[in-house]
């Protein structure tokens, strides 16, 4: 007789909704959380971060006013009321979180930490252990370490800190110009920051379209000093700063110092740490659990794993489907069934946004491309927001939309218009059917496809 | 022998529409417009109203930066610098639309004004007589003559006029809340005016749905007088300036004055200008010629109407189409095809914006309403745009998504996203199938969607 039905380790998004599930299927459940609860989405992820951007978004605006004919002064930081208001509604959002998490009965929230002593026991940090039937794993994950950043000792931020800072930054260093590095690097620039953005493998906010990615890098890197393939030789802390020796594009050699290095190389999986030896659970070679993206199932084993545990992009909406079917699946064990999965929707909240819908660039046999430049596109022009390339993409012999890379205005609502007709396997001529205002930005959609239709018609 | 085999009457959007694919499918064709040139999206609707919204939004983030810590002093509107790009922004649409209309034979373009004179001869202004076998009626529509106001004769602007001001007005009055006078007089007040939108029967933005036409009635007036019900007295000139005599919602019978009145009664088709009685043409009770909406012929005579000479709604995406179907059936005329037509969608460019799409709140048997307010909506709130509520339509026994109104943040991409699921008929529960990312404005569509679901399963 074992304790529960169903463990569920992480109290974050994935694991409220598995615990729900499996309470849903009538089965016995618990989650075991020994971190602070309240989601990384709302404690230290999308929301703060959303609300550090609006109110960078606010002072570009002010700047961005003149080219309208509106004079103003410029504008002045108040980095307290910034940072007041970043905190107040993430308060707020992190509140609306915990309330549902004060639905649970105070027994079936356990607030340890939890290593697998067996396949179906757990040993608490206090000491007890548990035991179930099955087990999903949602324990989320943790910013990677950097090396090279060891030096810098104190001054060097995650995401998981960087909403605790009492005043922006003169200057700062960002190690990591993927979706975390881009948003928050821009938005502490667009806050007067002095920012230096360094990557090493020559991404940039997740863009997988080489074209896409030079346009983007290029627009970065007007705003801010941008280096996607930077060579560091050394970072070490001196006089309360970071001093940062690295190659700068023009200058050569330099050193330079910071007040803080905010760490964004990419998150890595906290599996690391349920002594997961101690199961029969078999890793990938990325060192997380392998396991299938329909079932969540690792293997054909009663673990079930879900949200940023898995390694895999890191977004609230797949790790909520995801939380969903793990822990269904979790209480119908041995039967498990596919759950339903969307099309793949990735959105960077930098200014221009950037959204990756469906299959990417290289994952194609014989790509066609349907492009538009946003840079003559009517309403974008109005707005004063004409910068960004759209590509299409399309299989040869095939008319379906099958994905899009996007660097460009209301890439997000876009986005959403795109994913949802791939999801729905419409072809590019169905979609020329469909409503487009005028002046709107959906117009360059159209543009593009219409780009694409001529393309399919003469391969 | 006639003279063409097609002659289109106006060259604006439906008519140069009408005019290429009369010439696609091989036949003779040609333009006849005796006025302006350059399309009334492109001269003195769409692009420059949305040039001068885009002014006045800038105006309002400037004053509005301050919820997010950003301090400014209080913004100057430099009106010779906003109405200078309006208008140099404007004549560069324009010209793109001047592009086109060069590259028509200079004789296929006669610059005259056309009567008829009988079912297959039209008279020019210049006295010469044109044949044709068949017409396409594409002459637009002109604002809408308002009596009560001749007696400010001069100081009465309409939006052919508004854009030509030199500066922007200290006190206007605009009659009229439909979508040209919210869009432009929103824009005004913005912009520093002290603006009066009188209406008549309590319409406003064209929104059919009561509870939001009233959230919106008092949104507006939150920020401008509004009185969608008005009683005006009289309307006269004195000392250069128009003075209104009306009935105030708070204050009683007042007199005010004003610098001008812009007029935005809607507007009329020009159709009565052609002599359409010296044809066969069959005239609808709101004396435009009777047609279907399908083929744009007029009953079953050789006469075709497009664009916003047929006075429906006057929207650039229609005209666009039914200049082609008309064209096109005019070409081949006596066969004539029903060609496409998409899913309805109204957008006004207000802030909030108002989003009309598909079936209207009245056309339902049995209406069931799933709801969302965006005043609670994570995004839109992180945003400082929380503020308007969404309305999605189904009917009873049918969990087709029919409709929606908007009032609300993104109103114009939430719209589009509708519109095209409208369109393919799909369920509430395929839309909910659909990617949401996270934190968008999307998500409170999500929610609406999942108030219907439960309201269809209750019902």
């Amino acid at each position: 007789m074992k304790d529960y039905d169903v463990l569920v380790i992480g109290a974050g998004t994935a694991g409220l909704n598995a615990y729900r599930q499996a309470k849903a299927q009538g089965k016995t459940a618990a989650l075991i959380d020994g971190g602070p609860l309240g989601t990384t989405c709302a404690r230290v992820g999308c929301m703060p971060s959303k609300l550090l951007i609006s109110a960078a978004n606010a002072n570009h605006a002010v700047k961005k006013a003149r080219m309208f004919g509106i004079e103003t002064a410029d504008p002045v930081v108040n980095d307290e009321a910034v940072l007041k208001r970043v905190r107040f509604e993430r308060d707020r959002f992190v509140g609306f979180v915990m309330e549902g998490i004060d639905n649970i009965p105070e027994e079936h929230l356990i607030r340890e930490y939890a290593e697998f002593i067996d396949d179906h026991t757990v040993q608490l940090s206090g000491g007890r252990k548990l035991s179930a039937k099955t087990f999903v794993l949602a324990v989320g994950s943790r910013p990677r370490h950097v090396p090279i950043l060891d030096g810098a000792e104190d001054l060097v931020l995650s995401s998981d800190h960087i909403f605790e800072i009492e005043k922006i930054p003169e200057r700062v260093a960002v190690f990591g110009p993927g979706v975390i590095g881009l948003e928050l690097g821009q938005a502490l620039s667009r806050l007067g920051a002095d920012v230096r953005l360094f990557g090493r493998s020559g991404s940039i906010g997740g863009i997988r379209d080489p074209e896409i990615r030079d346009y983007a890098t290029k627009a970065f890197a007007e705003e801010f000093y941008t280096d996607t393939k930077a060579t560091i030789h050394s970072v070490r802390k001196e006089g309360g700063k970071a001093i940062i020796n690295y190659d700068h594009k023009e200058k050569g050699r330099i050193e330079e110092s910071f007040d803080f290095i905010l760490t964004a190389s990419g998150r890595v999986s906290n599996t690391d740490r349920l002594k997961l030896e101690n199961t029969s659970i078999v890793l990938s070679h990325r060192k997380v659990p392998a396991y299938s993206n329909s079932t969540m199932q690792c293997g054909d084993s009663h673990f079930f794993i879900a949200g940023d545990a898995n390694d895999e992009i890191p977004l609230l909406h797949e790790a909520s489907d995801e939380g969903k079917i793990a822990g269904k699946n979790a209480a119908t064990f041995p039967k498990v069934d596919p759950g339903h999965r969307r099309t793949q929707l990735g959105i960077v909240f930098s200014d221009p946004e950037i959204a990756s819908i469906g299959q990417s660039y290289e994952s194609f046999d014989e790509l066609v491309i349907g492009r538009v430049s946003f840079e003559g596109q009517g309403r974008s022009r109005v707005m004063g927001k004409n910068k960004g390339l759209m590509h299409l993409y399309a299989e040869k012999g095939d008319r379906r939309l099958r994905g899009a890379q996007i660097f460009g205005p209301s890439a997000e609502h876009l986005g959403h218009l795109i994913a949802w007709t791939v999801q729905q396997g419409l072809t590019v001529d169905q979609i020329l059917e469909m409503p487009f205002y005028h002046p709107v930005i959906e117009e360059g959609l159209r543009t593009a496809l219409q780009d694409l239709q001529k393309e399919l018609d003469q391969v």
